[in-house]
């Protein structure tokens, strides 16, 4: 499924082509610098400008009827331009990895991180637009502009709670699918996890109560989603406490969430609410003390997903839990966002969906839990982000459930 | 010099894996269509992302070691992004070719086309980006916000007069090159032919009065550089004959015209304006009589490059002038824009300029005007787009002449 790498380095790139001076020594002290030598992307023509017989087709005067054909019939560009396949990566830099707001420029690199990630393992084209402005309406605007020339807008590494509202705000000024991967991404993986844990040991989610640690744009949309798939019971706790009603300090993002979890009114600590829960859903990278995860149900989950460092050491949690994740690729069971927005955003523009449903994400997360199989195991509860079938299955699963809610367009 | 075309077809893209229905009838029909079904470009990972210690290095944990640093030196994301190689190419669709406003979404062919040809002859990436807007300063404020993400900004196909100021105030804000090929990029390619002309004829263009049909965004910029390049006389004629002071119904575009054009104060049409000329630049989609033709001076250069249909027919040209050039392919002279675009981009990039000044400008028209040589001839005053000699030779005339000029940052 991973296309071909083309240009093995991109030294001959404009901005590329001399020393670079007094950068070089961070190259041959850190790899990491030497591969973002030049950026990680390029682009590439998929039609032939060889010669005036192509040129008079893929420009002047062959495209000026393609041109003409779509201002008489609108729907045709997603037919003849690469909208329909390529996606707008948007970030303002505010939430950068666990770096924080350290502007568009610095953010960029994780930018073309994930667009490379779209492409080789969705084949979606994917283009970093890292924004310098911060304010909710402005994000919205420009991002609603730019939206002729994208067949979706992958939303990135925005500080909750603005992240929620652009979301909302654009989704509903836009008929191309809007997703901020930092909620629904991990949301997807999380819940595949957790289907096949409880799987594993012979329990359906609606037996289980969760606690979530962490009330930012993943704990919110993780909590959203357990509940949209029939959690028993999940409770989210910021660096406050347990989210409850009762709590006068919540912005009206965490009144919500108090609104739709909790629905046993716990109050007071994360380990409060631990005691005697089935599972644990760590993304705050907060620390969870040992206590804690003992205090836990018999056969519980602990899925601790801060990185680089967890929640709870695996270690540790394998003594009490019966099923342990991390974000880590290091350890078994590795909750990692490119098992889902790869395939997500390739079904969507596959029926060219409107949007991306709840629906179509929960089809997501039993895809994604349905390629583990029969090979089902406590440390095999989600497939490894190389394996070759998980893409596919995912965007098969999500262009049929836009489909069956109505969202699809072709 | 032209990439190797690495898909030949994007069939297997997310919005293009399914019959596409009605409109598929187009393609056997035009070859046009056929070729541009699912889009003409494709993004393309230049780094390797085949296992766990790639994903690593080019996403998590490495990659925010290189964002950190960017984060502290703000210059390195040129030499650890793709951002100093790759270019917006930017438009509202209001002037698409000779269309007029078919609107964002119908632009996106050409805009495409124009980003491979970025690609395939200057080595350049270059995103299109149709806006939803068609104000001054939406548009300013929105490529404003988008910068962080380019190395550069290519305006296109937006009408004028809002053209002028929407690329002079984006070059105020923007520490990047921001260049509208309409403008500039004709400019450049007629300066470059003028001057062959020239010097075939033994003449140096101090000596040359010519007239340039059309006060739109190229009919300006042309006049605009042939004095900059010290022509011995231009006038520019509109649809109401030649913009001079003393007329009262110019916008304040013209009126900056007339201040630096037609030094003889000539007033009446265009044709008044021929008589005795030395050469006609036609930028008008109109048409010129052949007695006006004939008027002109013994030995006239005349470059009608209206397309597709030239203001006065190159057979009827030949009988009175000693040089015609036209906009066409099938004619010898095309004055093609692709000769000077992605050379100039190469070279502000590869310098990482902040700007592309008069004096890059003139000297990619004397590059280009160099690769003649001493094949000059009447049919041979500027050479072909496929020729590979142009953009290394633009390029690095272009680089220089930013580096003289003080607008180099390396």
């Amino acid at each position: 499924m991973a296309a071909e790498i083309v240009n093995p380095r991109s030294d001959n790139k404009p901005g590329h082509t001399d020393q670079d001076g007094g950068a070089e020594p961070l190259d041959s002290f850190d790899p990491a610098f030497a591969l973002h030598r030049g950026g990680k992307m390029a682009v590439q023509a998929t039609v032939p400008v060889r010669d005036k017989d192509d040129l008079s087709l893929a420009y002047t005067p062959g495209v000026a009827r393609v041109c003409t054909a779509i201002a008489e019939q609108p729907e045709l560009v997603h037919d003849y331009t690469w909208k329909s396949s390529v996606v707008a990566v948007v970030t303002d830099g505010t939430a950068v990895l666990g770096l924080g707001d350290i502007g568009p420029e610095a953010s960029l690199p994780v930018m073309e991180g994930k667009a490379i990630l779209f492409k080789q393992f969705g084949g979606v084209d994917a283009v970093p637009i890292a924004l310098a402005c911060t304010g909710v309406d402005e994000i919205v605007e420009t991002v609603v502009r730019l939206a002729p020339s994208f067949g979706g807008v992958n939303l990135e590494d925005i500080s909750a709670p603005r992240c929620f509202e652009i979301e909302r705000k654009l989704q509903e000024r836009l008929d191309i699918p809007v997703f901020h991967d930092d909620q629904h991404g991990t949301a997807v993986v999380t819940l595949a996890a957790l289907r096949n844990a409880a799987r594993l040991s012979g329990r359906s989610i609606a037996d289980l109560r969760a606690v979530i640690s962490g009330a930012g744009a993943a704990g919110v949309a993780i909590a959203r989603m357990l509940v949209e798939a029939g959690i028993g019971e999940v409770a989210v706790a910021d660096r406050k406490g347990i989210v409850s009603a009762d709590r006068d300090d919540l912005t009206s993002v965490k009144r919500d969430v108090a609104g739709f979890t909790n629905k046993a009114g716990l109050t007071g600590s994360l380990e409060d609410a631990l005691s005697g829960a089935d599972v644990f859903i760590g993304v705050s990278g907060g620390t969870v003390p040992e206590a804690a995860v003992a205090s836990m149900a018999e056969g519980a989950f602990v899925f601790a997903m801060a990185n680089p460092d967890p929640e709870v050491h695996p270690d540790v949690a394998h003594k009490y839990a019966a099923v342990v994740a991390t974000g880590r690729s290091d350890f078994p069971n590795q909750i990692n966002n490119v098992l889902a927005f790869p395939g997500i955003f390739a079904g969507a523009l596959q029926v060219r969906a409107s949007r991306i449903t709840e629906g179509m994400k929960i089809a997501a997360a039993e895809a994604l839990a349905g390629v583990v199989g029969d090979d089902l195991a406590a440390d095999y509860v989600i497939p490894s982000p190389f394996d070759e079938r998980v893409a596919p299955a995912v965007t098969s699963a999500v262009a049929a459930a836009a489909r069956a809610e109505g969202v699809a367009r072709r």
